[in-house]
């Protein structure tokens, strides 16, 4: 397959180095488009009244991809409608440098990068290592190259996005993979407010994971549990219940 | 009602200072902090590795809100957890200058100051004119003033939020509201690719709104028939089918 490659923690960071090699190791073309400096919880911003950059980065003397002054969703725009040379078959955002579960989803750089690729209708698949500590990124890139062994990306509807998030095992201590939900793992956030050397407040954001008992089907227990945990995302946040309740409330 | 008001187009923008006006004339207790700059297509960025400032703003020698660094979702959390003097009711963010109707909502700063509202366990509204011409914020700020007075915002659900898209026309045109879902109106994305005077490429996202019929029941269709479009957003982005049928094909 041809597959375009970004991520959120920018072109030099390890995961997307490991990624990028398995992908072609197991005989895929890879097109590398990532941003040029780190931009995590970024969102799904892109860059509308500013023009992006893409320069070539090479790495060890060989062209590696291309550096962008955008977000992970420019990258994706960039890389499809600008910078390949061949026609992209699947979007894969990633490897994260920490999960990307329940309420991470919206602030994720990386999981907006493959729903940019959605959008844009391509089969796209974020992938995220949860440790914050020691990533084991060679466990979620062999997972994945084994995935997509067996698992047609055109299975992903138009308009979705899968979002893989890996344990941080050796292989060997994968139990397998879950099809889960995103789950309302959250933060229970606070600000720690200083005073800056000119005497005007400034506060720095802090939160800590509220541990709830996860549901079965959540993304947060299969990986609690030592499995892969793959949620079916899509563009389209429409709450079903409410729209039901309040169209019978306002027929309209 | 005690409501924290804010915006992706920055805190001068008239749409806020209008939607501001109203709610106060309302008789509700009015929180405002903005970004100190506009902040369009910002989505649902957070800063995490930077502190955030906010700094108190002042419109013809009076305390309008504050004013702060951050992205319109940095702008709630620290509304609500740090310069509020009174409990929040509700969150609003808006009155955004241009549509956030289908695609649009990814990207969307203001809908994504409301979903930061509902992440954090508050009924939270983000209202936009859909014109980029010449918007008629009183139109939306008099719609809202009133659907405040018949509908209860406790109605919307934990981690819901409801996405308003206002007609841009006087408020006798208005037909009334209907309830709708986010639509699949997107764009015919392309870059015009120019040289930097260095010798650099770079590249200006252009694109227009393909036209398409939308279906009876999309925030398109309804704001093209001049009724406000009301549509029941959720932060969980679950693609419900695709999960039983990847569930069904891998029960794990």
């Amino acid at each position: 397959m041809n597959i375009l490659i970004t991520n959120d923690d920018g072109i030099t960071a390890p995961g997307i180095k490991v990624l990028k090699e398995y992908m072609m190791n197991a005989g895929h073309q890879v097109l590398v488009c990532a941003p040029d400096v780190e931009r995590s919880a970024i969102g799904h911003a892109i860059t509308l009244r500013m023009p992006v950059w893409a320069k070539s980065y090479s790495l060890n003397g060989q062209f590696f991809g291309y550096a962008s002054s955008g977000t992970p969703a420019d990258c994706v725009k960039l890389g499809i409608l600008q910078l390949a040379r061949f026609k992209i078959d699947i979007v894969v955002s990633g490897i994260n440098h920490g999960a990307n579960l329940g309420t991470d989803v919206p602030y994720s750089g990386t999981v907006s990068g493959a729903l940019e690729g959605a959008i844009m209708g391509y089969p796209s698949i974020a992938i995220s290592d949860v440790s914050h500590q020691e990533p084991a990124y060679e466990t979620a890139a062999a997972f994945l190259t084994n995935f997509l062994m067996s698992f047609d990306p055109k299975a992903i509807p138009p308009f979705g996005a899968l979002n893989i998030n890996v344990p941080s095992v050796p292989l060997s201590e994968l139990k397998g993979f879950k099809i889960t939900k995103q789950s309302n793992r959250r933060y229970d956030d606070f600000y720690e407010k200083r005073k800056d050397p000119y005497g005007n407040d400034y506060f720095w954001l802090m939160g800590n994971v509220i541990e709830e008992q996860p549901s079965f089907e959540s993304d947060y227990y299969a990986v609690m549990n030592h499995y892969v945990s793959i949620t079916p995302l899509s563009v389209f946040m429409n709450d079903e219940k409410t729209f039901n309740q309040l169209r019978q409330q306002f027929p309209g």
